[in-house]
């Protein structure tokens, strides 16, 4: 297994089962239907049918739900490597829509494909099932944080949580990352205001813990971040291999 | 195929696959190692590495996170049929805990034996992923729920989502169902004080909608506690089989 020019889900599936190199043409192959879909046009509608999953390999997307009165409950953030909508293959009926906050780069991959695979390579199978079940702690972690945690915890928790993830896939690092997100997306995913969002932002900075300005993300003093939101990363469990 | 006396899960996978002798006996096997556990006592700490998942088939449980200052937020309830740690069952340490709200029974089921039966039988793969798929679609609507929903709308969401899922195993229909949660239980799901989850009960009762007393729940007005909520079940996706 050479290191050379993986997708983005090879590194972070690598994370967690060594791939040989039969899994991982495989893994290339569900990457075959390449396609591009712009900023701010919903790739799947909450209440859609049907639909096929996607690997994100470039951009950013964000997962949401809207309520009836308009407002919008943003439940996870997706980065390269991610899927986006794979419980949807199972569920008859998408339960959220999938917007791309830039220009994306993703593959498409039908349920057969899914299958398919899964049946050639037990081992990706279980790593594909593992990068969902990380997707699940994550929406678990962002219920504890909008029910328990205060508004810079909060925040400090989701920089974190981004910055690890992003590292897992070579996009940055415990000193920072580019993050395309607005305070309208933080305040929709956080349940907070606008601009208590940018206030939070201020205080973090001023207090030299992490700026977050003109698309990046510059972690001043980790430990200090991670003392504020109690953050323990065990829930993303990406130290290591498991499947050897 | 009979009717007559399956597992709670089995009457669950049903809705979603029309299960072969085969499958049933496969799923069947699966509850071999039965267990009692007593109310109050952690089945699975947050933090414990290498659990089994269990299949609970007689009584109610409850996951959820602690903070450090000691707040809890509950993430889900477990009923009869639902799996127990499933996520865990592929991620290192598990993610958050699992307390038996009564005395419960519950089959433990190795990672082995899942990733046997799997093997045996994809369509019965099939199903349990669909179970999984819809566990996480519930803690996604819990997250918007605490995110976007008031008290009143979330406690009728919350009270018309535990008569789906009841009614699916065959322990309550649109007129009501048997509860044991306390207020306390209630108000570490929905984010609320106890002093508020009664109040907004009392409002529930007072004007008609849903009384809960005396560990049952009595829906007086099915049509108006669904306006409230603005309850749509489809992320429930439990209408009528999908794999004939």
């Amino acid at each position: 297994m050479t290191s050379v020019e993986h997708s983005p889900l090879t590194r972070k599936l690598s994370a967690f089962v060594a791939l040989s190199d039969v899994e991982l043409a495989v893994l290339e192959r569900l990457h075959q239907r390449r396609r591009s879909f712009v900023a701010g046009r919903d790739m799947v509608h909450q209440g859609q049918s049907s639909q096929a999953a996607y690997i994100l390999s470039a951009g950013w997307v964000c997962s949401y739900k809207l309520q009836a009165d308009g407002t919008r409950q943003i439940v996870d953030f997706q980065v390269p490597g991610d899927f986006l909508g794979l419980r949807s293959v199972l569920l008859r009926t998408s339960d959220h829509s999938f917007e791309p906050i830039v220009d994306i780069e993703a593959a498409e991959v039908m349920t057969s494909d899914l299958l398919e695979a899964f049946a050639q390579t037990p081992r990706l199978a279980t790593a594909i099932l593992w990068a969902a079940s990380r997707d699940e702690a994550m929406v678990v972690e962002h219920l504890v944080g909008i029910g328990r945690r205060d508004a810079d915890a909060r925040m400090a928790h989701f920089l974190l949580e981004l910055a690890s993830r992003l590292a897992l896939v070579g996009m940055g690092s415990r000193e920072g990352y580019d993050c395309p997100l607005t305070q309208y997306h933080l305040a929709d995913a956080l349940g907070l205001s606008a601009v208590h969002v940018n206030r939070v932002l201020r205080q973090l900075r001023e207090s030299g813990c992490v700026t977050f300005r003109d698309g990046h993300v510059t972690i001043h003093d980790h430990d200090r971040l991670v003392d504020l939101a109690e953050f323990d990363p065990a829930y993303l469990d990406q130290i290591g291999p498991l499947l050897k």
